[in-house]
C-alpha cells in the first residue's frame, strides 16, 4: 500500500468521550513502524493536547490548513481545527458535543470532495448521542449519504468489512434477524453485487472481481427443502449480475464458504444478514478488520469498532483497526476518482 | 488423547456409494503416523476387499468377532461382517444399499451399548436414499436417539460441532432461518444447555464447564432495539441455567464472540441457529471438525461432511475429520459411563 503524499487523508473527531483521541494520537505515534500515510484530524487542538497531556504522551499538536497537513506530519500530529470547542470528558458521552462531532464529518467529507483530502476516515460515534441533540440520520453511513446527495438522489451506501485475507458484505444489516427474510428482495441483493463490483474494479483495482454469494438457509436452503429464499430471491439475484458480466457464484451454503481454500476462490462475500458476514470476518481478524463504504464518491474507512466508552481514557483500546483503516484509505485513493 | 486399548471403536458403514469406504481404508493405512484408536467397521468383508482392491491399495481386510478386533487391527483392517450384502458403485447411491447402512449403524450401537465396543462412529450417509427405502426418522442423529429409547423416552439427542480450538452447539439445527425466532424457545435453550454441561463433565472431563450463548440478533438486540428475543428468550434461559449452578453468560454479540481470545473465555458456545455456529467453526477447523451427538446413553462421533457421492472413487476425499473423529471418540469414551 502506498500513499497519496500530496493530500492528506482526513480523520473525523467521532465521539470526544469515546476512544477515537487516544487511537488517534496512539496511531500518530507508530506513523513511522507502521508506515502510516500521513493524515489530519478535524478536532480541537485544545482539547486534544489536553487528552495528550493527561496520559503523558509526547504528541506535539499542530493546527494546520489542509494544504499543510502532509509535512507537517513527520513531526506533528495535523489538526484542522473545527468552530465548535470540545470539552468532554472519557467515558462519559454528552449532547453538547453533537455539534463538533457532525461539523467533523460534514467538514472533512467537502474538503474531500473539493480536493483537499483524500479520503474521509472517521472515527467512532455513539448514534444514542447525536439522537439527544436532533440528529436525524439512522446512522454515521447514511449521514455520509446523505452528504453525497448534492441535493439530488442519495447514493446507496454499502457497507464492506475488509481485510488481508477476507472482505465481507452484508446486504441487509441492522434489522433483526425475524425482519431478514421479509427484507432480502432480489432487487436489493442486485443493487448491492452492482455497487461492490464497480468498488472493486474502481477502487480496488480489481480488473474482474469475483463475487460470491451466501444462501440465507442452512445449505443454501437444500435445493428448497429447508425455505424457499435461496431459489427464488438468492438465484435470480446472481442470474442478474452475471447477465451483467459480473462474475458472481452462488447461492454458496454459507458455513463452507469462509475457510482458507474456499476464500481463495473471491474477492468479496456478499452475505445476507449482519452475523452471516460479520461471524467469518471477525473469527479470522477480529484486531485489524476495517469498515470501508462502497457506493460513495469519495473513499470512506472506518475502523471496525464502537466508541468503546467503557474503557476509554484508560489508554487499553489498540489502535489496529484505525491505522489498517488509514492505511485501506490511502490504498484506495491512490487510484480513486470520482464518478 | 489416549485409546482405550481394550475395547475397539465401532465405525459404522455409512453409504457405501458414498467416501466413507475410502477414508476408512485411508485412516486404517494411518493408523501408525495417527497413531488411531483400534476400530472396527460394520459392512461386508467382501465389498470392502473389492474397494480396496480398485484403488490398489495394500489394505488386507479382516472379518472379526468384535473382541477380535483391538488385537487385530494391528495388522489388518477388522470388519464385523453384517447379515446383508453389499454391492455398490462409487458415486451412484440405491436404496437397496439401505438395509446394510441401517443394519451397520443398528448393529454398532448394540454392541457399544452391550459393551463390546467404545464407542459409535459413524460413515455419513444420505437421508434422501434412505427415505427412497422407507427410512422414517428425520436424519442420522434422530435415529441414534430413537436406538437409545429402549421404550421409553428418546433422549434429546445435541448436535456439537468440535474442534481443537472451539466447540459449537446450535440450538436450532436443520430449518429454514425464518423459522428460527419462532423454533426458539427458553425451554429449548435451557435443556440444550443442560445437556451441553452435562456432558462437557461426564464426557470431555471439565469439572467446571463454562457455556458462552450468542445472541439471536445482531449485537444480541443492542438492548432489544434490534428484536425482543434476546430479552425475552435468551437472557431468561441463561438466568435458569445460571440457577441451576451451570456457568453461562450471554447473550453475547455473536460476531465477536468467536475469535481467539474470545474462546479462551468459554469451553462451549450455544448458537441459535445452524450457520451462527457452523460459519465460525468451518471457517477456522474445515478439514478436522468433528460432529459429537450429545445426551445420548454413549458416545457417537462422525466426521463432520456427508456421502460427498460427487467426489466417491476417486481417492481424493481427505481423512482428517474422520480420523479425528476416531480420536474424539476414543477420547470421550476413556472417560464414559452409563447414565
Amino acid at each position: 500500500m502506498t500513499a497519496t503524499a500530496s493530500r492528506p487523508l482526513l480523520l473525523t473527531q467521532g465521539d470526544p468521550a469515546g476512544i477515537g483521541p487516544e487511537l488517534t494520537l496512539k496511531a500518530w505515534l507508530q506513523r513511522k513502524e507502521a508506515r502510516l500515510p500521513p493524515f489530519a484530524i478535524l478536532t480541537d487542538p485544545v482539547f486534544l493536547t489536553r487528552v495528550a497531556e493527561t496520559f503523558g504522551w509526547d504528541v506535539p499538536i499542530q493546527s494546520v490548513a489542509p494544504e499543510e497537513a502532509v509535512s507537517v506530519f513527520d513531526t506533528a500530529l495535523p489538526v484542522i481545527p473545527l468552530l465548535a470547542n470540545v470539552s468532554a470528558n472519557s467515558g462519559k458521552p454528552d449532547p453538547s458535543n453533537a455539534r463538533s462531532i457532525i461539523e467533523s464529518i460534514e467538514t472533512a467529507v467537502t474538503l474531500v470532495r473539493n480536493g483537499a483530502g483524500a479520503a474521509v476516515v472517521t472515527n467512532p460515534i455513539a448514534k444514542h448521542v447525536l439522537y439527544q441533540a436532533g440528529f436525524t440520520h439512522p446512522g454515521h453511513t447514511e449521514f455520509l449519504a446523505s452528504l453525497a446527495s448534492d441535493g439530488g438522489d442519495t447514493p446507496h451506501p454499502v457497507m464492506m468489512l475488509w481485510s488481508e485475507t477476507l472482505a465481507v458484505v452484508p446486504v441487509t444489516v441492522h434489522i433483526p434477524l425475524a425482519s431478514v427474510p421479509m427484507a432480502l428482495t432480489t432487487d436489493l441483493i442486485v443493487r448491492t453485487g452492482r455497487i461492490v463490483a464497480r468498488d472493486l474494479r474502481s477502487r480496488f483495482g480489481i480488473a474482474h472481481p469475483r463475487l460470491a454469494l451466501a444462501g440465507l438457509n442452512p445449505h443454501a436452503g437444500e435445493n428448497g427443502t429447508m425455505g424457499r429464499e435461496d431459489d427464488d430471491i438468492v438465484a435470480p439475484a446472481i442470474a442478474a449480475l452475471r447477465a451483467e458480466g459480473i462474475e458472481a457464484t452462488g447461492p454458496l451454503p454459507a458455513d463452507t464458504m469462509f475457510h482458507a481454500r474456499a476464500r481463495s476462490r473471491y474477492d468479496a462475500a456478499l452475505a445476507m444478514y449482519h452475523d452471516q458476514a460479520l461471524i467469518p470476518i471477525k473469527t479470522i481478524a477480529f484486531d485489524d478488520a476495517v469498515n470501508v463504504t462502497l457506493g460513495l464518491p469519495f473513499v470512506r474507512t472506518s475502523p471496525d469498532h464502537g466508541t468503546a466508552f467503557d474503557i476509554a481514557g484508560k489508554g487499553l483500546a489498540r489502535p489496529d483497526s484505525l491505522m489498517a483503516a488509514l492505511g485501506l484509505a490511502a490504498h484506495l485513493s491512490a487510484g480513486a476518482h470520482e464518478r
